[in-house]
């Protein structure tokens, strides 16, 4: 029922007793009880990799593949989750990584997965993918629809669960923050059916969502949209941290 | 009292009732616990000022000076802080900079203090600085003192209160992780004086000390020594993250 993700149920499940707006915590506690179900235990050892497109990625050099290493994990949210993972669970001997790559599509984690997921062996993976598979029909001529991004996406999963059966996947909401680009109105409706997609496919697969949209949105009653993702897609520095908060508080140390 | 800073004091104030190892919050908590009479309260259009050295500076581009700009605060606990700090306090305009310079001592802070300090009119300055004021007597024939680091401290400090009257200080106590560097027989106690002289000179200022000698030898059960920082002096991006969770527990949103 969550997956729905209305604003009334997303504010039901922070506790709050108003549709006033949210401060930010209560937006991360929000995000986070309505996963609560599913909240990921680390356990020594364990490897954790990010997954996705540009929103991932954030600058990390692509020359150096360590786990754990600073100039690996770019400077987004992957990174802040990583130190403060790293900080909260020093007993546990973590190994993270972050391999997104900007512009990616799933067909492109897809070309990708052997190396970039599969031999990595993570019992947990965090992946936020489908932007680009919409933004780039507007501006590149790609010709994908919503349908092979589901395709896509559900054969992606079907070959990672059968590889690594007991992976726990963390699926990240893909967003847009309306109010800074002018082509805005091409977005709606189509980007949310991606969106559905993403929130139907998290449920196939007992993943935890992590339901961006819903915070960006409660988000941006607070500072205006640029405050959060300059130019809509991208997160800002505070954009960022937001999604790191909200990766961190499902998972229990 | 809690500037003598001993373990008894430090744990009391984590409202433990055991002398057993602290887990991560609980640490951070404890640091906090121990600054409570003097939490920071942050306005809005606060400006706020990382001061230091290399741990600060951690990589930031110093050809850009703009407040709130990823590139020029490192990827250090200043950058991790300065996400945390916007994310939660969207309403407040802060606008944060990061001027730690790799090497400082104080007498080089106070070389750049008009243009890095004095003239970005901060509110809310932190500043960690010491650790090169004794190392670099052992590096590189540095001919400084404990009186001079005194001297120097409290120079600075009296010329900023002077320009900015309505300042709040946050002093980092300048820390030493033992069980890493071959001539950790040198450090001690010369340099436990020095941290002597910064707990002195928070006190003296009524500022808000992180007492993060202390974090670090209760981080240190937790996990290696060269986990927290691989050289005893730069932190990992786990020590980044607990000097970054301490440094928000003590700023009131």
């Amino acid at each position: 029922m969550f997956f729905q993700n209305s604003r009334r149920n997303f504010i039901k499940t922070a506790a709050v007793g108003t549709l006033a707006s949210l401060s930010i915590p209560q937006i991360v506690a929000a995000a986070s009880a309505s996963s609560k179900t599913r909240k990921i235990k680390l356990e020594k050892d364990d490897v954790i990799l990010f997954q996705g497109d540009s929103i991932t990625d954030a600058g990390r050099d692509k020359a150096t593949l360590t786990a754990n290493t600073l100039k690996a994990l770019g400077t987004g949210y992957a990174f802040l989750t990583t130190a403060d993972l790293l900080n909260k669970n020093p007993d546990k001997n973590l190994s993270i990584y972050n391999r997104g790559i900007s512009g990616n599509k799933v067909y492109q984690l897809a070309d990708r997965w052997d190396v970039d997921c599969l031999s990595l062996k993570p019992n947990v993976m965090s992946i936020m993918i489908g932007v680009n598979d919409f933004w780039h029909t507007l501006t590149n001529g790609y010709t994908g629809t919503v349908e092979v991004y589901k395709n896509d996406y559900i054969k992606l999963l079907d070959r990672t669960k059968a590889a690594l059966p007991d992976i726990k996947l963390i699926i990240l909401e893909p967003y847009f923050v309306n109010g800074i680009r002018p082509e805005e109105a091409k977005w709606h409706p189509t980007f949310d059916s991606y969106q559905q997609v993403a929130r139907e496919i998290a449920e196939k697969y007992q993943a935890t969502l992590i339901p961006l949209q819903s915070m960006f949105d409660e988000a941006v009653k607070q500072a205006p949209p640029k405050y959060w993702t300059p130019d809509g897609v991208h997160p800002s520095m505070a954009g960022a941290s937001l999604i790191s908060h909200a990766w961190s508080d499902v998972v229990k140390s």
